[in-house]
């Protein structure tokens, strides 16, 4: 039987709605390396106008893909779904929205999972050192192919809010307004931390194999422990007191030396892990992670922040943090938005959330991020 | 060559100012379950006066010994060395301080490290399921055989400090004052989550065999793993930023498909996991573990935390907090003071400090907890 070359893990999702930008030249990456005949998967919702200028381009965290929400290709609901359409925070009659699918994730573009066409087998660990300016790069070569020179907007959380910052960076001309939710100027050694132990469950589940696992064999223990720690970061010890509290799960009563779930909140842990699991690539996770780790906007400004900042031309920031965030904590998101107004040439708005979900607050608690993002955009 | 049947760790500890109270009774344990030929480890400081009533009694936290401080039998530093000791916050010139070990922790009480005597062998996780309470009537009854039938104070952080609680719960007529810090009425969901996690590391070591490993071969990369969350959670990101900012380790630049340490605070978790994997017994560590989990003071007033309290009958308590602390948050504190001022019978001091250690913050911010302690037992 002949195996299948694409490295799909068990369950691989589909997305009818993406569409595949191949870019027509090698991308070269930040810190070296050429990924050849790159392709930057994406969807789109609204119509480009004919100024080819009401484009909002979205970069998205860690996990997701491009399908942000649904679309006549693709009537599931995606992960920012009340967020974009008609009549929607990000309006679909007036705007052209694209959703990036970040370059080193397994849902389409160029990754570790994908193939290298020098070999014909996916990348695994020969694929070149990802960077969060590699994401940014690679959204904007798609963006070209499409005929787009310009965005009204660049949006992204988490990573996404890194990689936008990334974007304005190296495509100062080229952006009119920022949002940043809950993202960072450079990772801080608490989340580097966390990312560092989440990659070593990866890296020592013996399934890794240093890398070169076969396609949907891959370290599903190592991506599941990762995962959890990765849920119990994402949201906040408030939320899961009023959402869990000391509930148990009924069929588990205490065994000594049964230490399986006995509580709700680890049947939770359990389930979002398994989901996980059954959707990522373990090496797509490990470039990723990394990205996040190196990146520092300060390499944008020879070290310094104020000097990557002052180099940013874009007319108006929008920067969104949540108070109970523990990943990307709210003091990051002040920095930003103290920096882009020291710069002085963007009108700058900056919200602290009190949501209590965390830094997931802005896939929940819509009530907070629908009005402040619509406003913006009007 | 005959296997020694102590399970000891790789490079166990010696503790020459170890003493082994070695119970008359078996232990009934509080979810069932007997200990027969219960030990209970201690050290002591200072003399026990004529009356018999100047003993202040200390509880660890998960994984220290009862070496809190050095003594003419063991001259290395303790845990707490500059709060135990002539002229020092609690001072052994008044007091005659007993630290007990953790029963079910490896150094030298009853545990699943130590030898079941009907078998001869560790008792693995043949161990009866442990709760803190058990932990508080061990130390009970290691205090018996020193002819001690009440005590000046009880004291404890972390673990510790819910072992307190249940101290004062279960033997009422037997505390005179409470020393509280950064402990917990009863585990919450997000605590409950992060150990649910460590543990499942530790389990999913092949090395741990559901739980029958080899004494010396245990599951040392699944401690190591688990030790490192731990470490993550045992700080704060603020003290973080001060003291690894984003500085590398020299020697490791970037390669990729290399995602071995390349940050300074990678490689302080690395090096706590080490340590603590030479020491510790991963039996012993999911026990404790679990036991945590379980505890809820609640349970002593049929339901009702307010009910539970109002049993204590301590004339004093202190009760510290720390606001970095995020596995034992300061709101937890908050709420153990409130329900003995609620009560109505202590005199209840509160502080919440400021520190930027978090949860370990009582074994550094000395120049806090020093006075404050040093205060309250004057």
């Amino acid at each position: 039987m002949a195996m299948a070359l694409v490295r799909s893990p068990s369950s691989a999702p589909e997305f009818p709605g993406r569409q595949l930008a191949r870019l027509e030249r090698p991308l070269r990456l930040h810190r070296g390396g050429v990924i050849e005949q790159p392709v930057v998967a994406h969807e789109t919702w609204g119509r480009l106008n004919a100024a080819r200028d009401n484009t909002v381009l979205l970069f998205t965290g860690l996990s997701p893909p491009a399908h942000a929400a649904s679309s006549p290709a693709d009537p599931k609901p995606g992960w920012w779904e009340s967020m974009i359409g008609e009549g929607k925070p990000i309006d679909t009659r007036r705007y052209f929205v694209v959703c990036v699918n970040s370059l080193g994730s397994p849902y389409g573009s160029s990754s570790p999972a994908s193939i290298d066409p020098r070999t014909g087998r996916p990348y695994g660990i020969s694929f070149p050192e990802l960077s969060v300016e590699d994401i940014a790069t690679a959204g904007h070569e798609a963006l070209r192919t499409l005929g787009i020179e310009r965005v009204a907007a660049v949006i992204g959380p988490s990573l996404g809010g890194m990689t936008v910052l990334a974007y304005c960076a190296l495509f100062p001309d080229e952006v009119d307004s920022v949002v940043t939710i809950s993202g960072a100027a450079r990772a801080n050694p608490f989340a580097i931390a966390l990312r560092s132990l989440q990659r070593e469950m990866v890296r020592s589940d013996p399934a890794w194999r240093g890398g070169s696992y076969e396609p949907g064999r891959g370290p599903r223990l190592g991506l599941r422990l990762a995962r959890k720690l990765g849920t119990i970061t994402y949201r906040s010890a408030d939320e899961w007191n009023e959402r869990f509290g000391r509930r148990r799960v009924p069929e588990t009563a205490g065994i000594a030396g049964d230490f399986r779930p006995q509580f709700e909140v680890e049947a939770y842990l359990e389930h979002q892990a398994q989901r996980f699991a059954d959707l990522f690539d373990a090496n797509a996770y490990l470039y990723l992670s990394r990205a996040m780790d190196n990146f520092d906007l300060a390499d944008h400004g020879g070290g310094s922040l104020a000097a990557a900042f002052a180099k940013f031309k874009v007319r108006r920031a929008l920067v969104i943090g949540v108070e109970t965030d523990m990943l990307f904590p709210v003091d990051q998101q002040r920095e930003i938005a103290d920096h882009l107004r020291a710069a002085g040439r963007a009108r700058v708005e900056y919200h602290a959330f009190p949501s209590l979900q965390g830094h997931d607050a802005f896939l929940v608690d819509l009530a907070r991020f629908e009005p402040a993002i619509g406003e913006f955009l009007k």
